[in-house]
């Protein structure tokens, strides 16, 4: 997924290949004519991303089923509220930010993103500009449901969406620029192809600086004793979990960036096909240990087996082996049957488990890169995965307690007992299900 | 979305660049050949196809969220019988009725749509016919769900199925036929790219005119008091609300009724990024009136505010600017906010808030088009939302008002207090969870 | 869905127009270039196949929304494990089983399946190795998807996963290649499009056996009368039905193979519309029948009406008229309307009416393709059901009473009262809205 890649290798093959009818040695592409090639790259562009888009709704279903029908409302209102925030604040000033004149440097350019006018583009782009900002912004999104899950239950909505504006305005698109939009780390040899650290652990980072500064849950962590505070609706988080599921074919298989050749188009089908592998491998881990160490299948620990194997194979799905594949999605999910008790036994409150899922499930996947990636190396990847961090957490700490200061984050213990949806929703999630009281 | 356009400008320049190798003003298209261009075409209308297919279950999911558990089931099986029934009828008559032999006139011929035979059309039509008539089929059901959205919880089933048949095979393709057959409103000039009228306030008007002859729900209206009666499960209704936002990429993408040049597919892509836009500025528009008005922030307000910004620029998603497309998307919600609680005290009970949703912002985005497109003029745009208005309402208030006589439209107030589930489906929907009674 | 036809006819015909220059009398196909062809039908397979994967999402709701609230989480979780474990094996030995070195046969290879390397396969293949992969991939998950819904609230999860791994990795694949592997009964001149027998059946087969020897629920059957049971939240299954007909369009139109000549393009259309209007029917003749007979419209009946629409269509998608396919469809839903309560008659406890709809409309489907397809007829279309039949019968008996025997397949009486979710996985589905007990 690196812009730099795309418009200076792959692509100007196709273009000279296609235009001066120069053969290549590599026979497939001059049959594709330039013009072809440009449809068939806006188009991945358009199914990855209506694909990646429909995440915003697995994201809101995962939350809405595991956070208590108090609090349901709001969880669906911060979702479909964050998407929409993301989708302005990237054409603001993200899209330019991350891609526009980074140049090896730590930021873009200032300023809205101008779609090229009506009637297409230039040519020898290689693809519609349109079409790669509707692809990127989704990306964003993405980073800032992570935030949304692990905080819910006690934030209130308006810090939450001043710090969606800056994460999905700045935050995000500044630290994409560092590998994406051709920055420092690029230019070091960072690789992280479809974001397991770029957009999975930097809204991670975010998640897990604002929990400890927000605190937990009232009642959750009681005398040493971890209180369990079960989801509404396990259906619904399943659901959000298919959905991510059939969304992360687009987020990975698009980041290929291209499929105008016969090549481009079959790595992003073994794209599809590792993903496909590397999240199953997490949710069959799961299934293993569980019984072997609990005796029951928690269906909610196999949900995010699913996801963490997910993320691992999120900065390298194209080159490993369907075997390792598998591999790097068990451990994902392996590192998520011992990280959700152990950020318990932190007290760091992680509602829906998205810190393992999306912050250590990221780490791995890109520090498991270089295995089968030659143009990677573990000394790099480290670099990169401390720069995010650092990055992050203290850009992200910093506006949490801004906000904190200046308006509060946090919601009274009234109305945290109370839930958000009465409190600052006004309309309840399931006014026919729950009248008798909420047990928990 | 006119057909006219597609197959004598654009594709014809295909065509003959193609076939005949002469060199265009516009060099770009002669290197995409007839043939690939032609699977372009079709690709666009079956992915854009299941796409707005997928809007059925969007519409489902939002009125089973937004009715009282006691009606869930049967805005569920109305959900699914008239996606059925539109199907059936959209190709026994309807297709034919707005799509052949138009020409300036007020409807087409009559007949079932033949699709064309095994192994492959002509290549001169440019696409191919089936997946055109599975485009246009979806289309139809769209403006039937609207319908079923206002007229909830106390409408007959039979009726409203027999209704339904009569709006899917004739009022919605003989008003379609009047534009997008190129009958007399496309000769004067009235321009509706993807349906803000022809399928939104087409929709809207029946909804409307039914629910005045229908009247609201018993206890709905009470001493000039209005009662709230919340829906039952506000994660599903998020959820159709997604599913329809998500649907709406291939409602008006594909509209372009084209991607086999690079200008179609960049055009497409214009108008995903713009309808993102636009549904974004209808939601964060209502996140920001809402508290200032009511001191909450009703997640229902802001679904709406979603469907509003997408229904308003759904009349031109191409030509607006990124910011032009916010601001007539937020226009759509700040309708919405206004709308619901002035149609209230109207009395006219709808029970989804389909009518400020899909007809007034209908209204709304046609109107506004001339702003951003120059072939378009007020003028006759108000005549078109006229004209559409003045068709839609007297043909179903006919309709409603004979099947009133003929066999009454609405179940007895027994009937509508114990709910339709049990009455006319036989099946409860939740039968676990409101055991106790239903609240409301 | 035969690949020696698409390798052998259509393909080597591109190839050979392409390569050589040669002109076809079909004079489409020369303009496609065998590069292009190659990048639309991998196309077809990546989106053919995420739709079909949606579909494993699609039962998991179906299902949820089916059983009762105590058994939710497991059902959401064997859907999940499924999928997961279909992946797996049919990457370790399915794929190979199915599809490599038939010949006429009974069975292909053993081992895992290797993709081509990163950077494309060679273009005489036609498409990516690997999307083809993910393509027959998520079709074995379909298989298995039909048996948890039959077994439903009672099966143990162990049993049933080792089920799973010899049905996805095992049986399956066998089968599959007796028709699809270019086995005996292809070399016979046997006909099942996308399925009909392959997956339906066979799933339902399977589903049918472990029925027999799983035995009924604990008071389903008593003193005669059968206790309904119902299902826990119709929406849920109202959303998993239209996930599965949206799915449908990709198991059916991808089943077509190829979309890289004009052609193929125009029969996916084809099969697009005619899958449509099955399903359509299918609603409709059960919404037509339940009043006639019971005088309400059971939602749940309806929803199996469209599924065994889609069933009945599966196997002939592309040659009925749409009248036919309306007709086709219909029948599939007359089958459930009427076997549903047969099977309650014969003890045989299905929880979701999955042998009605995936064995017997599959029957049907399977054996009417004669009446459109001139290259199938009767008598082989009966030597294929019953083949399959026999051989999935006989297997999946040794193998579930080879389970029952070693380790039980049944948990035991107070496990099923309290509920799977309770006994085996530990999480309630639904927390806070069945608290005061279970009614059923």
């Amino acid at each position: 997924m690196t812009f730099k890649t795309l418009s200076t290798a792959a692509l100007s093959g196709v273009m000279l290949a296609g235009m001066a009818g120069v053969a290549l040695a590599q026979d497939a592409a001059p049959a594709v004519s330039p013009e072809t090639a440009y449809i068939f790259n806006t188009l991945l562009f358009l199914v990855g991303g209506f694909l990646v888009m429909w995440m915003a709704a697995g994201f809101a279903m995962l939350e809405a089923g595991l956070v208590r029908s108090k609090n349901v409302s709001m969880q669906c209102l911060k979702n479909i509220g964050l998407y929409s925030v993301a989708g302005i604040m990237y054409w603001i000033v993200g899209y330019n930010l991350m891609y526009t004149g980074v140049d090896g440097g730590y930021f873009g350019s200032f300023g809205p993103y101008s779609f090229d006018p009506v009637g297409g583009n230039a040519l020898d782009t290689g693809y519609s500009t349109a079409s790669d900002w509707f692809f990127q912004m989704v990306f964003v999104a993405t980073a800032a449901s992570i935030v949304s899950g692990t905080l819910a239950e006690r934030i209130k909505l308006l810090p939450f969406m001043i710090f969606t504006v800056i994460l999905t305005g700045f935050i995000y698109p500044i630290a994409g620029s560092w590998k994406w939009g051709a920055g420092w780390l690029d230019a070091m040899g960072f690789q992280d192809f479809a974001g397991s650290t770029l957009v999975h652990s930097v809204g991670g980072w975010c998640a897990l600086t604002g929990a400890l500064i927000l605190g937990a849950r009232k009642g959750k962590y009681v005398d040493g004793k971890v209180q369990p505070m079960p989801g509404s609706s396990i259906p619904l988080a399943t659901l959000g979990t298919f959905i991510l599921w059939l969304g992360w074919f687009g987020f990975n298989g698009a980041s290929q960036l291209a499929m105008g050749t016969i090549n481009d188009v079959s790595d992003v089908s073994r794209i599809f096909a590792n993903t496909n592998l590397a999240a199953a491998g997490g949710v069959v881990a799961v299934m293993i240990l569980m019984p072997l160490i609990y005796g029951k299948v928690d269906v909610t620990m196999v949900l995010n087996g699913a996801l963490a194997g997910l993320v691992s194979i999120t900065a390298e799905p194209l080159n490993p082996s369907p075997f390792l594949s598998i591999v790097i999605g068990a451990v994902g999910g392996i590192i998520v049957v011992f990280a959700v008790p152990a950020i318990d036994k932190l007290k760091i409150d992680d509602v829906v488990g998205a810190i393992p899922v999306h912050l250590l499930a990221g780490i791995w996947g890109t520090f498991i890169v270089p295995l089968s990636n030659a143009d990677a190396s573990y000394g790099v990847q480290i670099i990169g995965i401390l720069a995010y961090g650092v990055l992050t957490v203290v850009v992200s700490a910093v506006i949490w307690l801004i906000l904190k200061a200046v308006m509060g984050i946090r919601v009274s213990a009234e109305e945290e007992a109370i839930g958000l949806d009465k409190a600052e929703v006004g309309v309840e999630a399931y006014p026919e299900f729950t009248a008798a009281g909420t047990r928990f």
